[in-house]
């Protein structure tokens, strides 16, 4: 299928002039979204589709593995249900699309369509839990949700946008405090290993937490104009929903107790950070272990050896196909090599296998790599191998440089005015000193737009004070302006 | 997680006494859902969503070898996109879910939960289609869907499902036709030799196709209580949405002309299908290539042997495991082995595997079907390629126990009089000529509450005379009682 919306960017315009705009630019061109109908909804075109679906394969395999299992609850969610948790009908009330009718009639309850589904999941898990020999309960949905958000962009705040949720039930605190985190730990290996994305883990502070959490950790990832993107969160509850759903169980000391609950969330805005992290004014940049297509074949040379380049091109790809990689070849007569070889940067594609005849008399064939644009000469006998280290070694460096822009752009403040004059002077985050008062996060927030991230977990230093107030610092949080 | 739904079973009632009740038995006992808090919806619990994320695997994968890819379109349709076809629009509007406010906001205009996705799918496309170059679109979609049904039924027939729909674009009638017959052909294909559930393709009646279609193909399956199942349709839709929706493109002869469409589901009511077909007195019967597990291993003996038989177990666990087969042992010390036998056998494990002490001594172990109930020896250093053997085996005969099920209800019938004795003292469907017009197939309905279910490509016979008005027949139709 080709592209219209495509042809509509001509250039992608530079980062360096309006990353907003190139952002768009980027995945308009690539074809990875359309713009729906419906107030703030996208289409996901089959190449952002894609890129969803590799995520969800390697998420749900650790999923798995740590034991949880998939299920399925409804969309809707009935009114009543909302008032038991008031913290979380507060947090999710304005964004809520209502159901009043069917076909020609009025409904006696309203339904709300599911911002996230603690409130149903609760309502479910008080049935199935009795004792503790249920316990603990290792559920996850793959699910659409919806948020009426007041500003949206494609992927990154989305009226509708898919995800998954974990939620667990557990017999005590230690156990859920454990899940929480072994999550968030799945999340940043997912996120570091295969996005190639590096984060900061840690916990909000209490007025950014989720609403309804005892607690809320998250990963904060950095995107190339600086600013943030909370790329996973992982909730303790406590045993706050199972107060307001009466989840109970009969525990070994004969005691009926409350349960413990945790949930856990991904969702497709991953893929606006995967886009910001990696992409550069050529377009996409995709890690190898999450790009659909590792490698494109471009067979190139003259017409009169047309044949036997593409015969022998066709024999690459099977070898190279057989050796495991996701590999294509483009053959097309009427796109020229060059406009070939823009194509395949612009979307992303690892590496380019360029082989022509003169390529064939020597028996090699050219890599390049569209990290770093560096080309190669590789002997055919040596590509399986070849390849194979090279795609780790783009994997590799596609981290280190996204590792060090983080570096490069995480700032240590010791006072209100140099948080401010950081963030207005450079791009990035700053780490300041919280007395834990909320007066003073809204200080920050109203004094240049920066928001709380997180408290890291293994902060680059421990800072003594408040950068508002001057007093002690309970805590060295991460500002900065955030998607 | 262990049960409490479960427990209220305490025994299944047999098929005989009552189907229905027998099937709601099954799958509460089996653990497959649960009734949820909203009006005709349920909760796919993990060991019902295991067998749809079994089908997905399987689909998924032959909609990729066929060339489709996926993608994901809005859940929200905007009221004014039913008006546009309008066939469409009457069909689907009775059974519509409106959002009609957000937060505390009214909406200009009302929108519908998508009951199915030509209409907004139809509008993207007018923006994707340009030219014959931009064809054939093919795309297929893993959703939600919403149908406020009146009579629901767990699985069959609830407000929300889940399903895939194909759905795609041609330059000509000829080639959209083609693709409606090869998606039926895909489905038969897997519900066939995956799901070992013999169907009858065929064409619906014109009162029984899709709203909107041209004509509509299904793949017509019976249950063991007789009534039909339709387990897969696909849809040819000529024009009628390029029409209504615009979708045109420039041909090779540069005039423009409107797409020919089609659209093709399959939801999660085959899972109803799988229990009513294999299903039987003890419970689930699952045919090996969907099972999530194929064999379970129950170590059995006193006491005194327990560690080394465990051991010895273990040990076959991880060779079965190691062949490829999707293996379990269950090692619980506090359930008895008849306890075991009748637990997998009601959750419809193909194979259970048993070792003791005296089968150690012999090293051997005892393989039993779940389909014949046939008991073997198996000595070990056969027992990987017996297995395999006989999950082929089983696979072939639940699928040739089924076929006979089929044939030996399915009756030709050559009077109306003969059709209803025939449904009224004979489970299954009738083959019966029909003159084409409306007013007849309504006849059979109004007399003994059948309706048709498709006109068989391949009928046994084919039938000269209407059964209701004796003019000369068009086609051979089956007639059935249908879920």
């Amino acid at each position: 299928m080709a592209n219209q919306n495509k042809e509509f960017v001509k250039e992608i315009t530079p980062q360096s002039e309006d990353f907003s705009r190139w952002y768009i630019d980027v995945i308009r061109k690539a074809d990875l979204m359309d713009y729906a109908p419906v107030r703030g909804c996208i289409v996901f075109k089959p190449d952002g589709y894609e890129l969803w679906e590799a995520c969800q394969r390697e998420l749900d395999r650790r999923f798995k593995e740590t034991g949880h299992r998939n299920a399925y609850f409804p969309l809707f969610i009935p009114e009543s249900f909302f008032q038991k948790e008031k913290e979380h009908v507060e947090g999710f009330n304005p964004e809520l699309p209502w159901v009043t009718e069917v076909g020609d009639e009025k409904l006696e309850e309203r339904l709300a369509i599911r911002p996230t589904s603690e409130t149903i999941i609760g309502h479910m898990y008080a049935q199935w839990i009795q004792s503790y020999r249920d316990l603990p309960v290792l559920i996850n949905q793959w699910a659409n949700v919806v948020r009426w958000e007041k500003r949206t962009l494609p992927f990154l705040r989305t009226s509708e946008f898919l995800w998954q949720e974990g939620h667990t039930a557990h017999a005590t605190a230690k156990e859920a405090e454990e899940e929480q985190r072994r999550m968030l730990d799945v999340y940043t290996e997912f996120v570091e290993t295969v996005l190639a994305i590096p984060v900061y883990q840690g916990e909000k502070t209490p007025s950014e937490k989720f609403a309804g959490a005892v607690c809320t950790f998250s990963l904060e990832a950095m995107m190339k104009d600086g600013k943030a993107l909370q790329a996973a969160t992982s909730h303790y509850m406590g045993q706050n929903f199972a107060k307001g759903f009466e989840i109970t169980f009969l525990d070994r000391d004969n005691v009926l107790k409350h349960v413990y609950t945790t949930s856990w969330g991904l969702s497709t805005r991953i893929l606006g950070a995967l886009i910001m992290v990696h992409g550069d004014d050529r377009g996409l940049a995709l890690p190898p272990r999450i790009a659909p297509i590792q490698v494109v074949i471009v067979p190139i040379g003259p017409q009169k050896d047309r044949e036997r380049v593409l015969t022998h091109a066709t024999n690459l790809l099977s070898q190279v196909r057989q050796a495991g990689v996701r590999v294509n070849m483009d053959a097309r007569e009427d796109f020229s090599p060059g406009w070939k070889f823009n194509e395949y940067e612009m979307r992303g594609v690892p590496v380019r296998l360029e082989v022509g005849p003169r390529d064939m008399e020597k028996s090699q064939v050219v890599l390049v790599r569209r990290d770093t644009g560096d080309k190669e000469f590789v002997p055919e006998a040596q590509l399986q191998s070849r390849l194979s280290d090279l795609l780790d070694e783009i994997q590799k460096n596609m981290f280190v440089q996204a590792k060090q822009f983080q570096k490069e752009n995480s700032h240590v403040v010791h006072s209100l005015s140099e948080l401010v004059e950081t963030l207005n002077t450079k791009r990035g985050f700053v780490l300041a000193g919280w007395c834990g008062d909320d007066a003073c996060e809204t200080a920050v927030k109203q004094e240049c737009g920066a928001t709380s991230r997180n408290i890291p977990f293994n902060p680059p230093e421990h800072l003594d004070t408040c950068v508002v107030c001057g007093k002690p610092a309970q805590h060295s949080v991460w500002f900065a302006k955030a998607y």
